[in-house]
């Protein structure tokens, strides 16, 4: 039987770029899927036809609107080939509307001089953090297995007399375990909660207009991290007129940076 | 007579979402014109057709090959326009051939709760920094005005013995000063230089393959800053198989995040 990550991510080919896939009801979050396995079907889309070692290096994604129950199709243009880069630009469609659309930036990446300046947090091994009860109301928090250092979310029906940290600390990996590559490192970066939630402690109307991965780790350095838990760590700067930014880091348990990603979520009120 | 930036984003409407600009001699880079100028006029481009209010919060450039000296066309594409967000895709087209392109998301702005968890660095005022000798080599440092507090760029021969801090800070305007508005602000956040040469202290062959911005300060706001130099906060996280990453802040005089950036630049050896 597949993982339901990749009955996610399946997708079948109705014509030259051109795929049909279907919106995981093993996903869903409260209006539509979870934005993460879009990214990664997208992503995943960008990468079919591609030749052998072209990998991904930055993925934009833009959710334009909450997809609804049923199929969709994924048109995919390739927009300019250069010698060791490639832009290709991807659509996903629904109901005769656009529903989200995708900018990958793809390489073939050859070894180089090499700098990670980022330091991965101090903390305890995944093994020794307990794991957050997901409940069994949203389908999607049963798909991850989410260990909190620091920052797990609170909730109250009224928000906190003062906003709090915007930041969380936590291994995360799918549930059940999945080896890691790039599509569940795309969708890895749109796990945490929306940081408006965080810093204000009660839920809000609210959602990711856009985000965006950069890859700093290769097909064999994901491939290495195997199916353990990576850290992620999820901050944010700024929350004003109905906008507010997430920033976030994948580490893998040896202590390699693997994205980074930044994320822009509209709320109101 | 036309500020070298206005004429920089300059479109002449050519049919229905299609546009004819030209690559702007005055900031002529190593190779190509400068990327904030690109980045500028691809988000002129997404706003000239939308309704009063309508202003950009998200925007992505790909940069895709490098522009060439001469005109070029710009072609608009609503993808979806909700009740609040509208997000829109454009491309630049130079030679029958995709040389740029960009995702724009766009909102009627309100305000709302709003918290900057972000703090801006202590720093002495612009006037106090000297502002940099731009030499006479590339016209597009020509029209910038760089006043670094930490972080100015050093190069030599060879590269640094050890990797250095890929931080720099320093106070920057328009050369001739101009009134700071959504477009000088994304091309603001290509301004710092490329974070592979200041951490290695050497040239290399490298160049921006895509660019993300998040504004964070509606127009009104950003109109409050004038022609007064903002502040620009640029860093790095890693450097690895010829991609580095960038993230910038660029903030007002008084302490208030307008912007967000990361950056994703190729380089070679």
């Amino acid at each position: 039987m597949n993982h339901p990550f990749d009955s996610a991510c399946a997708l079948d080919s109705v014509g030259p770029g051109r795929y049909r896939g279907h919106a995981p009801a093993a996903y869903w979050n409260m209006a539509g899927p979870f934005g993460g396995t879009t990214a990664a079907v997208l992503l995943r889309a960008a990468l079919l036809e591609q030749p052998d070692g072209v990998e991904p290096v930055a993925l934009t994604v833009n959710y334009c609107a909450a997809l609804v129950q049923g199929g969709f199709e994924i048109d995919v243009r390739p927009q300019r080939s250069g010698k060791s880069v490639r832009h290709v630009s991807v659509e996903l469609v629904q109901g005769d509307a656009i529903a989200a659309s995708a900018s990958v930036v793809l390489a073939l990446r050859r070894d180089t001089w090499s700098c990670q300046t980022a330091k991965m947090p101090d903390v305890p091994p995944a093994d020794a953090v307990p794991a957050m009860d997901a409940g069994e109301r949203l389908p999607w928090l049963q798909r991850y297995e989410f260990r909190f250092v620091s920052g797990a979310m609170e909730l109250q029906a009224q928000p906190f007399a003062e906003p709090r940290s915007a930041r969380s600390v936590l291994w995360v990996a799918d549930s059940p375990r999945r080896a890691l590559d790039h599509l569940s490192l795309a969708a890895l970066c749109d796990v945490f909660f929306v940081r408006v939630f965080q810093v204000r402690g009660t839920l809000v109307p609210a959602g990711t207009v856009t985000m965006t991965v950069h890859f700093h780790a290769a097909a064999d350095e994901i491939a290495a991290q195997g199916d353990s838990p990576v850290l992620g760590v999820a901050d944010a700067q700024t929350f004003t007129r109905n906008f507010g930014d997430q920033s976030a880091q994948l580490w893998s348990s040896r202590g390699r940076l693997l994205a980074t990603s930044t994320q822009l979520a509209w709320f109101k009120a």
